[in-house]
């Protein structure tokens, strides 16, 4: 008789079915818990980064008494607001990231998936999680760049205003440079995003399907 | 006969019904060391981060003899303040983490489990890495905001006093951002874990019942 | 009878077979993935170092009155193209790599492969991986050298025109070593698609004709 | 017969019986290696960091011929003691850690568990590991913090001496919260000990007891 | 019957078997791959540290009116040199290393091993990487040597030539040990590297007599 | 019949029996693969940082025409006297772990062992690994030790002697302290490696006479 390999079979279809019932629903949560992990871990780097060059900058740049008011109160407010942005991104990241660390690193098991199907606190967080994530690699890259060209003006407006004005002249294009490409990253995401769930909906409505065409052969092993 | 599928779903019960039966109380506890494992390690490395600009503020700071005093008292209460509480925090992660670590290396077989039943060390030391984390996090990023206020004044102040104000009126806002932040976010922990000990007990709950019913199929097992 | 001997034939070639019918699609789709994750990590850890050092350079640098106004321009155009062109390679690495990662890390099981099949995210963001990875990699390694050689004529051409051009006779070849490297590293990528492109041809034109050899030792296990 | 499960039961049980008779012993040693090798990189990773602010302290601070006597003296002597107590520590890290490190990669099989019961390098080696640690947790952030009180008075004194006396007005509370501290740790570690040491020797009077049982089912296979 | 004793010899001999004839050939190639990446990652972090230490050394350096032009350019030359080449090396890491990182991860089935005996990207790069590594681990060492010794003349030249003499004193000698380690080093790689042929050639003509003797055993399994 | 429990005895002592027999021969060298691994990463560490310490000193500290010829040669010499033994150590430290991390990652198989087994590339090198880190660990921090007191006198001298002097009184017992440490290390290193080949000696001699009485059982299993 062919028991070896119908058992084979009725185990590998079993094993299959089961995860493919359960897969759709708590591969999406899974799939967002380690985006949202590794969104953190990117945002929290490039803070650390782009805070330290601002500190940097307000602790050893050289200041002179011929120095225009109006560039140094520009500067002071671009500095103090580069760093607010990135200790909030910071600050975020470090009050989320072990939350989502620890999910990850515990949430194998099948009864740990429940929770996955019952919002999670990376759910609920999510919006702070996305906050974060904007505000350090959007808005604060975007003030950067700002500091970039106010620092240049603090540098090299004493000597020549040309140095000044070239280094502005190259800061605007890049900020319209970056701000398209946010524009058109977001517009993907959505579009892409809207493409899985259609697709997810797709496969549910197939594995419905299934289920209807596949208890014939599990009660065949079941009496052989 | 069907031994095979029969001796398979015993097996596979017999696992699941073991692991559930100690998931609860033992994923709870394992859970526990992960998240204070992954706590210790953010807050250690913002705390290393957040120490060393106010180590270069401290020393780099160009300091002039027409500064006011209150300034320079301020500066030098902030700074030290922060530097205190980041090196608590990263004293008590450089205490607290070998053991966390070391637990959480080698506690995987079911022996080692009973440690997580009778209160371990790290559970123990629960309010000291909540209190190095709190301070590591919250408050010593406040405290950094408050100094980068203060860096602005005694930068800018012999300038310009607007400079200088205009970087206060980033930070007080700021300030309160964050508070609020800390707040909600402290809210949001409480009321997921007073879902997660409801769950918990529903959970058990429903296992106290399946064990009445599931003793039938394990004697069929071994007669057959 | 040898069932136990052909039931192993069987069963490794079935695996076998489901692997290589579906390893020419994913494999590839699996390696630039990889590929992605890979040169986003790399471009972000280079694009830190160089746009760190045109910081340093930017805000260290001890400018004098009598310097000519010409290299002042050249250097604030060229430290803050460095500075752009590294923060628009760390922006796209930023937004894209989360994402990456994420897919890396939960696109195991057969099912997510089918996302490998339809244009998955870093598929149609690739043209901005390989552009932030050519930002990163040649124009800004290029740029950062131009920044050198400007740099020596700001350090030391108060004091010495020599020293200047000296620095200047040295990155100029430098600069058509690394263009030269570049297209050199270009084109044997491009042979090497080309290459892959053709045995995947043929192993596909393998594959085909074996099944058709392969379903009667199939047959032959159900049937014993 | 049951022959199937009667022999899970056996292997099961020899495989658990065979672990626990040798748990107690190697899991214990076990975790003496993890915990000296994470202790060792904790203290390493704390020493590279603050003998790096005690460096860049002593090289960059500006002196002047203003300033007393007596406080350049203090703060020689505090910045030497900082870079000699972190380099100690990072010594004995650096040569204990590579032995620790191969121990751990390579002590799996049973063969090696021998290494664990008669005294390994690492547990002859006990006393220096804790002295290193406690050097660099313990006394080394003591004297960084009077470091910091002395970097005040060297930095503000000049200037005022109010700045100086606030700073130092934090530092000694703050050094009597980390010696408190320091000393409720300790003695959490030790009743710990005690208690693990308790737990293990009722543990093993348990194995005992269940070695006396056991012998009926191992032979009654053995016949079978 | 031994069935099963000369079944699991079959399995394990011609798993052996087979791992053994692919193997010298494989093995070889996973190997190459194993070493350019770890070659590539160790030159691309000493590439990033003395480039830093060129660049902080080039910006940060006082420099004096009072100081003779010849060590200027020497001074300039030689920084320039250093950062140029380690620039080079990093931009050969961060071009392939990503190539190499995707083989690696992805290389594991037996259907990839193909790529290995037919021409990897990273064996025709081969040349490059090697280059790249002798660029950064050799010449860019000696390099940083001349450096130093340029530097103390430049930092102490001014106040005292005995000073700078000594430090070229101890850098001409080093120099030496540097390139006669870097002579033995390179003899011993090429001696081994001839052993290592040596010794597959004779690994293959073992594995084709045991060829001629093998087929006996495994035509009686299939007979059995 | 008992053939399952005689097999599974069978299977379990030929494994055993096979690992034993090559293990004490290749566990050592695998351990001495590990070894050197663990070395030369923390000797990188270490070399990289105490490097950076140096050449910062060199750079920036600064010098006044008020000091003494004598501590501008003293910290001319031991400036480049740091750095040059810490180079050294880097470039042993990137010449030889490339392939001791390449052997480390595909050494993994039995055909390979052999290669441990005929002086592997790491063993003949022995003696360099061994130079590179004792001069990294124990010359490279004694001559550091030596330069900070040397930089007490440069940094203090000129404002007041008592300060250098102080700093030296505390260096000297320090390098006192520090090669104590080194040769109780060495010695106790020394006698651990007497006694763990006194027992594998003795291993070896207990296989022996295992291998007489073994024999027996495994005949029996072919029979049966």
């Amino acid at each position: 008789m062919d028991r070896s390999s119908s058992y084979s079979q009725w185990l590998a279809e079993s094993y299959v079915h089961k995860m493919v019932s359960q897969h759709s629903r708590h591969a999406a949560s899974w799939r967002r818990l380690q985006l949202a992990q590794a969104k953190l871990k990117a945002s929290s780097r490039t803070s650390a980064l782009l805070s330290g060059f601002a500190m940097v900058a307000m602790v050893e740049v050289q200041l002179d008494h011929g120095m225009s008011e109006g560039w140094l109160i520009a500067f002071s407010i671009c500095t103090t607001l580069v760093i607010v942005i990135h200790l909030l991104a910071l600050m975020v990241s470090t009050c989320i990231l072990p939350n989502v660390e620890a999910l990850s690193n515990t949430g194998h098991s099948l009864t740990d998936m429940n929770d996955f199907g019952e919002d999670s606190l990376h759910d609920r967080m999510h919006c702070y999680i996305e906050l974060a994530w904007i505000c350090s690699t959007g808005l604060g890259i975007l003030l950067f760049l700002v500091q970039v060209a106010i620092l240049a003006w603090v540098r090299f407006g004493l000597y020549t205003r040309n140095a000044a004005i070239a280094s502005t002249a190259i800061i605007l294009p890049a900020i319209c440079v970056f701000i398209a490409f946010g524009i058109t990253f977001y517009r993907r995401i959505i579009s892409h995003k809207y493409e899985q769930s259609t697709r997810n909906i797709e496969e549910l409505e197939a594995i419905a399907s299934d289920l209807g065409n596949g208890t014939t052969l599990r009660g065949g092993v079941h009496i052989a």
